[in-house]
């Protein structure tokens, strides 16, 4: 907790440090120990900053954590945010597996709905978000990504996509229209299906981001250059007009949730899934075993 | 009036005067003074040019001479219309602010519904539509080229784009859904909530115009072109089948009017929304000012 | 009948030979002359080859031997379906349209539900789909091309579109949002609209195909690649992804259906649409007539 707060106080501009201890540093500390760190520049513009070695995996508490960062970050009346990852080599592996398989049903239940709550308090930010991708995005990271308005990928060694179809889970709806919204809809038809993976050149071409930079501090430097260009137009203005263009994947994880707020459990739990889950998580034990070895 | 209709005899062919005069015509200059042009080549295709210096703004009369024109060029058996303008750097300056501004509700309403209407007119028109851009085209001037089915932009120096919510304006609902349609969907969400106004190379590249020109009279000459296509085609195949592609902004629009076809005089009438509009026009006043100085 | 089962026999793997015997080829023996051939390579992935000279149409029965060939290669676990036609230049023209001018209307009315029927097969198949085109493929042919998730071109003298509306007809709603899906919006409008025609090279800068090969040959072997990258992944998943990416036409069919299942052929029965069939049969016959001479 010492080195977090440390590392926090060093990184924050002297001017928002008594602001930021007061809101959200109150707000993660209390809950349970921070696997994200949040900083906020002189101009009001947030980092989010996921680290939650080795991976990044969302579980339950890093879900909660994101979902309170905006309640934190309305509070201080911030610009923006920008969301990225502490690791050399990962923005996030996605979901946490292990949140999954052979879950306690209650547990699940919570780890989907603050999923959900996630997805909309992007959907209906009050201030611009954008994703400055450091290392690999496959599955729920890149619908993270996704639900940031603006995604600058780094030049790298690695691979960005949604490839939930691999591990044997079909995408919900509504990330299927979001990807249609993103990419073309033909293209995103092409890249769920088949779980296409795209290296950073290749996502920029097919509109998995929108810019590529040398590296991850230029990749958040272009992030915060696209939340300025909101300086002069009116928060309320932005976001209405944001929830206007996204209407559909936003209405349809609303009517996904009405319908059956827990169906992602009853997916999840299905046979198939698990056994695919369970193949998976084998496969990942061996590898480390190899490693080890 | 006089030079008015000299212009016209100039401009439209031997063959089309005295059934432009018995149609269009006399229907514009009964209703108020002419605030566009409206001529027919020997070909049967149809200009109308909009002429209300300094900058073409959109007001009451103009909008019910647009609509106007749709009838008259329908009741001839029009082949096509370009619309293009008579200013040398504007095409035209979208909604007349001033309609917009401290205004009487009555006119307001009547502003309002004969802005649908014409946008009505264009999404079913019996005739192919097409727009020759030749000068500055923001807000609701880019709408109204969105709302025909082909943009050619001569080259210059001037931009092309929806910048409402520059203006503290959130856009329609069926004006999202048409821009969805125009770009590609995660462009327009780029564009419609950042206000980017594109230069007409850039505007060619993001699909915001389908051709480029040299100048306006080849714009009119690529319009004219792409009207061409149909001479082959039924009419009523080609605009049913216009009506079926644009279906969802068609179908936004209708659902839009059914609720409540005063909602955007409340949108306008909002506190907000006239305190930037008074700004904004406080800030044109101030630079008028300062070119007299 | 003997000439067909040999050609069938040169072409399948022996490992199949049987099993395909056993399967598909009874049913389509048993119904009437064979208008397509269906093989399985050694791994699994079926071509079925359009056979019904001179153009390939698509009459009532090629569409019944299209649709039994879904549950044959259902009923043998197939790996994936490639499509093409035997004729050196034309792929198909697309709906038969004999079947269309004055027609039987019991008979137009089992016509459209086969088509229907085919299309339901294309869009909730449990397997993937690819379609090698090595010729003309206008209308109808082109819309079966687009019902299969992965399209590959060879190179060649053709052109590749959507031209109902030159003959008069409007495309069904399903078929617009279909086309919708696989081109961008804004370019589907245009090219539906206007009955545009591409050459393989165009078709692939538009979005109509996903690929272009040297020749047939390697057209197969693309579109064979294509089914491969779904080796790994649980075939449920894979068409359960799909159908939700497509959710927008094949939505739009059911509703479509559910109206009325008789439509097309109210449509087609028209005094206009059946004048227009009668003046393109005309033109064709005198086609013929001067080749003749």
């Amino acid at each position: 907790m010492y080195k977090y707060i440390m590392s926090l106080f060093r990184q924050i501009s002297r001017v928002n440090r008594l602001q930021l201890l007061s809101g959200c540093m109150r707000s993660i500390s209390s809950s349970s120990e921070p696997l994200l760190d949040l900083s906020v520049d002189g101009q009001g513009i947030a980092v989010l900053t996921l680290q939650r070695p080795p991976v990044n995996s969302l579980n339950l508490e890093l879900l909660q954590q994101i979902s309170q960062s905006f309640d934190d970050l309305a509070a201080q009346n911030c610009k923006g945010m920008v969301v990225t990852s502490s690791l050399p080599t990962v923005f996030s592996a996605g979901l946490d597996i292990k949140e999954l398989y052979k879950p306690d049903i209650k547990r699940l239940n919570l780890f989907w709905s603050n999923f959900h709550n996630v997805a909309l308090k992007f959907f209906t930010s009050e201030f611009p978000t954008a994703t400055a991708i450091n290392g690999h995005t496959p599955a729920g990271a890149y619908a993270l990504a996704m639900l940031s308005e603006y995604r600058v990928t780094a030049k790298g060694n690695f691979t960005i996509g949604f490839n939930d179809t691999a591990l044997g889970i079909v995408p919900s709806t509504w990330i299927i229209e979001l990807m249609r919204h993103t990419m073309n809809s033909r293209r995103a038809e092409l890249a769920a299906t088949a779980s296409t993976m795209f290296s950073p050149s290749d996502a920029l071409k097919e509109g998995l981001v929108d810019d590529i930079a040398d590296d991850k501090a230029e990749a958040i430097e272009k992030c915060k250059q696209f939340i300025k260009k909101f300086n002069n137009i009116p928060k309320w203005t932005h976001s209405e007009t944001l929830r206007k263009t996204r209407s559909i994947p936003l209405e349809t994880l609303k009517k996904f949730l009405a319908e059956n707020p827990n169906q992602m459990t009853e997916s999840v739990m299905k046979k198939d899934t698990q056994d695919s889950l369970g193949v998976y998580i084998e496969m990942m034990n061996q590898r480390k075993r190899q490693k080890t070895t």
